[in-house]
């Protein structure tokens, strides 16, 4: 199995051992407050009966999977939650692979790098279709691409590394592909409370035995390191899924979800707009940066990266250690998210972002 | 895939359903205090800066596999910190089938139900070798029984759910065999604070390349909930079992690994001593009862479970569902754990062990 992460944990790392004052850009880690519900949620399981120590139901706690599925409007019965969206993403693939209707997924390009890894692990053949030349997904390509021994395409909107948003119409349409080819379409959506453009759609607005859609409290919450998440399945998946889900993990961490339950019913919607503005914010003072210093990026719509390249500075690994060393910015090397060896991708995760753009607009390239 | 899980759900809401009380066998749940300084660990975390409730490293905190290294004489490298022992033999079964050295994992019969469950999911042909008599691991029908396909042999000691408890010796020669059909020897030592018989022996006692160890502190610490666990690799097959993770959970919870972090440096002995004690009480008047029953039974020398029959009463559900209407006590249909269809498993983990066993020596099998 390859795998890029060993990538990311070196530029970090390079970052750390630097012999200057670096600005991390590289990792996905949101620097805001958690809800302070989610505080409270975990200082009331501390106090909690020894029983509230033991397993949770192996598709999670019932009163966290009936108030996500009131949420997203489905029936709490295709929900399972998992250990974060990256074991919801795992579980989808597995039950479009299971199907026994071909063994491709399909991917954009550039691509977020555990999506191919896992689709290798699993057995899967990943591939990769380009994406417009504006990060938007190139709809009729995938058309193109879809055949019989398509198991599923996999896509992610607020999209990283490109923050492009799919509207309802190319939703609608990638649901169309995927039932057209008897192939699963799986639906990423952990960024979808950072949409700044208005237009992002779930693919759970499209009623179809076709679709996952896969999410996680991980970025809204600010709580990546609790592992939350959830996958909505159509009906007849469902039971296959609980149980890898149980073979691999039994079940998920029962402190997270409390928290996240109580997180869930007491926060209000001005926590959430607060970090998506905070977001807009960064956003606009680093694209500003980005013009000054004359980059070319894809104009984030949503999520919190700028996918960026610089005349003259391909976006290697050599590079981005140059920048590290020369600008005190580091960054993640294009190539990481596929073929886009010309890039680079900027997280917004960090209160130097404006600071950082900065660098950049002084740098010379 | 096809797995036990829904019979053990199955019982257990028949117990819950039925118009009488009745005391839960079932469940594997420890039902005592788990440790104080695991409360604090997550209350302090409860008021820990942002970046606490971020990614921890991928293979856990790095304090937490050092906290453990250094209590298993190995070196932290080693250490995978796990989604609980589920996660850990999910993994050390993959490690065993990567090796593309046979597709077969040899077990014991009885069973644990998910130990045939994940070896299936993971493509590979469970076999199930019989225990002797006495419940104690047969050696020389494993080394019969291991071949050239043989990718791993799994045990689990102390046994669920015999209670056997394996010596030095049993488990060098069961090293001895991996060794000898280049096999892994995966030992779940979940239960090792559960020894009675003060014989029990890891199989990190032997150094090999060939063995891989798999533990968790759900019982130990009363904590099934909070899904910490580990595996411990041989430095060769390290770096394929932390890829697998990150690409299947990313990491594991956070606050969990926090709190047992904690609860490892402050728990002392007296602690483990006390559940211990506990428990030894608990089989001793049970089995006691089972005797007063003209029950035969294996007798547990760790774990806590009691693996027993009755004459004219084989463990099928209907004659399980019939003890819990007619006796009020709720136990595993033995074939859930292989062929041991005549027997049925009671969990020790109810305060009200003692009045089950009195509900048993009364009834009219």
């Amino acid at each position: 199995m390859d795998y890029d992460t060993p990538l990311f944990f070196h530029v970090m790392q390079y970052a750390a051992a630097a012999d200057r004052d670096v600005i991390d850009m590289v990792s996905g880690n949101p620097d805001w407050e958690p809800p302070e519900a989610l505080r409270d949620g975990l200082r009331e399981y501390a106090d909690a009966d020894p029983d509230a120590f033991q397993y949770p139901p192996s598709d999670g706690l019932r009163e966290l999977r009936e108030e996500v599925a009131a949420r997203r409007g489905v029936d709490a019965d295709r929900i399972v939650i998992t250990n974060g969206a990256g074991e919801a993403n795992y579980l989808a693939m597995a039950a479009a692979l299971e199907r026994d209707a071909g063994d491709e997924i399909l991917l954009t390009d550039p691509v977020y790098p555990y999506y191919p890894g896992k689709a290798r692990m699993l057995g899967a053949d990943p591939r990769l279709v380009p994406v417009a030349d504006d990060g938007d997904l190139d709809v009729a390509a995938m058309r193109e691409a879809a055949g019989p021994n398509t198991a599923a395409i996999l896509i992610n909107s607020p999209n990283n590394p490109t923050g492009a948003v799919y509207d309802a119409d190319t939703v609608a349409a990638m649901i169309d592909i995927a039932e057209a080819n008897d192939a699963l379409l799986l639906s990423d959506e952990v960024y979808d409370h950072y949409d700044f453009s208005g237009r992002f759609e779930s693919a759970l607005a499209v009623d179809s035995a076709h679709a996952v859609v896969t999410n996680s409290f991980s970025k809204s919450m600010a709580i990546t390191g609790l592992r939350v998440g959830y996958a909505v399945f159509p009906p007849h998946l469902v039971e296959a899924a609980r149980t890898r889900h149980m073979l691999v993990n039994v079940t998920g961490a029962r402190p997270s979800q409390v928290a996240v339950l109580r997180a869930l019913r007491e926060t209000g919607a001005e926590y959430y707009e607060a970090s998506r503005d905070l977001l807009r914010k960064r956003v606009d003072a680093f694209t500003d940066a980005l013009d000054a210093a004359g980059a070319e990026y894809l104009h984030p719509d949503g999520a919190f990266y700028v996918f960026a390249r610089f005349e003259g500075f391909p976006g290697t690994l050599e590079n981005v250690e140059r920048l590290v060393d020369e600008a005190g910015v580091a960054c993640m090397p294009g190539d990481t998210f596929g073929t886009y060896d010309e890039w680079v991708r900027f997280a917004l995760v960090t209160p130097r972002a404006e600071e950082a753009a900065e660098r950049l607009a002084d740098h010379d390239f």
